[in-house]
């Protein structure tokens, strides 16, 4: 197993050189968010996830999350111990504003350092993770008095949250919860009913779990428009915050899952002995609505986990092929590491290349949401809330398919020592493998900017977004000499890949204004040539900045190397993104029968 | 868990009406296979594959091999029945000779009815397919006497048989082996030495295994001639086959793997206690060389086991899109289950068409095999023999790449479920992982490709196959309104991928000349872009072939659509590999500073 070097140069160069603190720091709410500040930040953040959290991946993997005869569930070893570390380090509230005791951090920054607690130790991640999406959720719609209770023990980390949306009968299709609130005189509810996949559904590392539940109350309408979201805690607490009874919600049993082993995916159920005490967050019926609110941080943070699963699977493969010797060198013929073969360079280029690129996708869409926060003016506020809207199901969906590629490259890197797992580097492959899946499948993102992102408003935002684009590109090739050639090399690759976005998208405009099963048709390989095109524009940028004389001579080297494989290996796919939808017929994909 | 149904109606049209039986049946050796023969086989192989071997691959997994106390291999529950089944059909001999006791029949038919051993439990069927492997070298090399003592009882599949090639520091390079065998006065030698990697390296379901082993005598030239291959029977027999005493090579571990679980993967000691018996196959020094003799077979089969894994992979997801509810119908607003989306229609298609493609690709390198063994004209035979070669490594590395991600593609469209291991569509993920790395990884297959198949004979026989290719898009344009409009248009699409690889071959020639990590640099693409295009051409053809009014309207119409899809949305990846060739340059992976 390697170790784990949390890539703070990338973070750095990304922040500072690509998309530029002064973004986000120039807003008033981030006065005093330093370059030294951020650094030292990262720093320690990094810190903390190469010495605690990623000795503890693989073990972790090992021993699981159990569920115990006396109903409790036992994280793995040193589980509890990090989590506190992790409390104490008061990284949970790293992006909480400071009227709620959190640090009150950009995202942006917020967003690296999430990346190295996913990247270190995917299956711890989830936890804050999940407690971040509660926090959201609370500080969003929570009354006075459930901030102060819930609130801020939740953003010091001293209980952990949780998501209840999935029932059985209701997974990608929330409309179909069946979750009943019943409600009580004192103004409390009833709950009952059962929910499944709830991530960190139940533990012991922190006294008291607050778990947002999605459910009915009795006489709601059908649909989404009946569903409310309720705080129901593991244990009951008074007014000023001390534990009390046991409420009745009860872990039922634990996922097998093919990876995240040691983070607990629980069945929970509610009210078997009369209805677990739930109480209503914000109005009745707005439930979905909630969740929406909390939905662009969360999808950018699962997106960040394909991201972190590529990097911590391409210096594994790495490590793997500057030690292992096998074959000769074909310019000396001697003895050599695996990495002089050319083939095994391609591999690694392309799991380097392609994660670098996707995140300074997820950073620079983090800092169009702090912009969408803390912007004053109302259309630059609005603009950056479209753009942010317009990427983040890119972020998701492009990201963590890479993450499943890539940790599988990982593990072809490694040879026949990748499919034992002892190795580690299957245990990545299983680990990335739910990102695509869970907080809305990949297809449902592809969905989202097709319909919500692109056809909604006609195009307008991804027009803004190209306006820029192209300004770069124009700039770019304007610079004469200083930028080199392969700079503009790569400006002329990423017009020829605009312009195709660009045809792809009037195709789409006339195919699918009304037809929603067109539409679903051509979403994914959409989407994955929009992901191309923007993290394009970005590899540009870095690529510009790279070249630039105060960047350090070795990390610049390499940066350029990784952008001109991204140039001439990987973005050259957004032709064949396009070569698809314009085949797309829809006749083709259009009956159920005789097709299946 | 769902079922499995062998996809016997695709053999059958693919071997009657794609390939054309004739083609090796009328061949001498085959002049006694005929159509109902072949039908009949490949209907009780479905009736064995669907009946006893698919019900354990779920169990087998979970159960895996196990090393005891006693250090004996146990295989999971219902293994040893299976096996003696296996056994009493005869199917281990189908394409051994009727000389050697087996069936004779054509390579072809014996490829069909392995791709559905695999499909229906690949951990089970490595088993005789390790053993085939076995059977073929012996046949090839084995003296009389070691042709009457042990091939007669591994091919009535009594003894099994294992390739002990790997060693810790000898993986892709074999020419590191390190095992020692001493001669011994009567004429046996002693071996001695570690081997890893052993597929059903050791088990109880026979009472002997036959293991061929890799070593190198004592005054041996360094590198690949002085390895010699010896038989090392796990039990010394009597010269008329009666067990005796255990020989000194021993099961030392069972690896922990990704997948293939109930496949035990021992690592082999031998010599111990003073050195294994072992009997020198053929001449010193030629190891290696009768090795190579069976890499064809070897690797055609786990090519096939890529396409196997993606037809169960399929069928299971299909099973689940047809019932899973979730959402509503486009159409119509009602519930409806997930089959009726778009973008599940198009990951299921994409799964059909890729799987249907390989799977022609495949059994075509089968007929090859059979003519380039049984033509009587030599020119004809090396003809096959060429083709033959050139494509094997196209199957095995573009059919195992498709393996895992028609597999995680089945993962993806069982949604959260697909993550649960209960529901079995991880474990084909697992179970594929496998098959990219073993038998010369795909990075390897792609510089045997290139270099051996394109590159050393300038590209005669890629050109000699391409005049084939032109030939029948010439046929299908010329044969006007009879085939229809998609043909002619699947037509124009093969002929632009034909030229693009033309183009590509003739830039390789120009860049790889004498730059061998130019060839390495250039290989993955290149093998890639010319399995898509081969495949196309089988594609082409079935298309053809199913537009004929003999072939039922059902299968037909679905085989259309299926062919459609390949070329309006597979094939065009095709021109993106092109263009990752173009854009390959030297410098660019050329220096391991600073580029890692």
């Amino acid at each position: 197993m390697s170790d784990f070097t949390p890539p703070v140069s990338d973070f750095r160069f990304l922040i500072h050189d690509v998309i530029g603190l002064e973004t986000v720091a120039g807003l008033p709410a981030f006065s005093e968010t330093s370059a030294d500040l951020v650094d030292a930040i990262l720093e320690e953040a990094a810190k903390f996830a190469a010495s605690v959290l990623a000795p503890l991946n693989r073990t972790g993997d090992q021993e699981g999350a159990k569920l115990l005869a006396n109903g409790k569930v036992q994280t793995a070893s040193g589980w509890t111990d990090a989590y506190t570390q992790f409390c104490e380090g008061g990284w949970q509230g790293i992006s909480a504003p400071e009227s709620e005791g959190g640090m009150g951090l950009p995202i942006l920054l917020g967003a690296a350092v999430a990346e190295m607690w996913q990247a270190s130790n995917m299956a711890f991640a989830l936890c804050p993770m999940l407690t971040a999406g509660a926090i959201e959720a609370l500080i969003a719609h929570g009354s006075d008095a459930q901030r102060s209770l819930y609130l801020s023990r939740m953003i010091s980390g001293e209980w952990t949250g949780t998501m209840n949306l999935t029932e059985p009968q209701a997974g990608s299709d929330l409309s179909k919860v069946r979750s009943i609130a019943v409600p009580k005189d004192d103004g409390s509810y009833a709950i009952s009913g059962q929910k499944i996949f709830i991530t960190y559904g139940d533990h012991e590392m922190t006294e008291n779990i607050v778990h947002l539940v999605l459910a009915r109350t009795p006489d709601a309408p059908a649909g989404i428009k009946g569903i409310s979201l309720f705080i129901v805690p593991k244990f009951l607490v008074s007014e000023t915050g001390e534990i009390g009874t046991r409420n009745d919600v009860h872990c039922v049993s634990l996922e097998h899952k093919l990876g995240i082993h040691a983070s607990p995916t629980a069945v929970l159920s509610f009210g078997d002995n009369g209805g677990a005490t739930g109480y209503l967050v914000g109005e009745e019926g707005k439930g979905l609505a909630y969740m929406f609110t909390m939905m662009n941080n969360a999808r950018l943070a699962v997106g960040q986990q394909g991201v972190a699963i590529s990097e911590r699977a391409y210096q594994q493969a790495l490590d793997y092929a500057l030690t292992r010797k096998q074959g000769r060198d074909p310019k000396t013929g001697e003895d050599a590491p695996i990495i002089v073969h050319g083939d095994v360079q391609r591999m690694l280029m392309r799991m380097r290349s392609s994660t670098e690129a996707a995140r300074a996708l997820s950073l620079y869409a983090a800092a169009q949401l702090d912009l969408a926060h803390h912007l004053d003016d109302p259309t630059a506020k609005a603009a950056a809330q479209a753009r942010a809207d317009l990427l983040i199901p890119l972020v998701k969906a492009w990201s963590t398919d890479l993450g499943v590629d890539n940790a599988s490259l990982g593990v072809q890197v490694h040879g026949g020592m990748g499919f034992i797992e002892e190795t580690g580097a299957a245990q990545h492959l299983r680990d990335a493998r739910i990102a695509p899946i869970y907080e809305g499948t990949n297809g449902i993102q592809a969905l989202d900017f097709i319909g919500r992102k692109v056809l909604r408003d006609n195009a307008a935002a991804l027009a803004a977004l190209i306006t820029d684009i192209r300004k770069t590109i124009s700039e770019t090739r304007n610079s004469g000499s200083e930028s080199g050639n392969d700079v503009r090399d790569a400006a002329t690759a990423l017009e020829h890949a605009i312009k195709a976005l660009e045809l792809s998208t009037a195709t789409i405009i006339e195919r699918c204004g009304t037809d929603d099963r067109m539409m679903q048709v051509l979403a994914t390989p959409y989407l994955r040539q929009a992901a191309l095109c923007v993290s394009g524009w970005l590899m540009l940028r870095s690529m510009t900045a790279a070249a630039k004389a105060d960047i350090s001579s070795d990390f610049g080297a390499r940066k350029i190397a990784t952008c001109r494989f991204f140039f001439e290996q990987l973005l050259p796919e957004a032709a064949f993104m396009a070569t698809q939808i314009e085949n797309s017929r829809r006749a083709e994909l259009h009956e159920t029968q005789p097709l299946f």
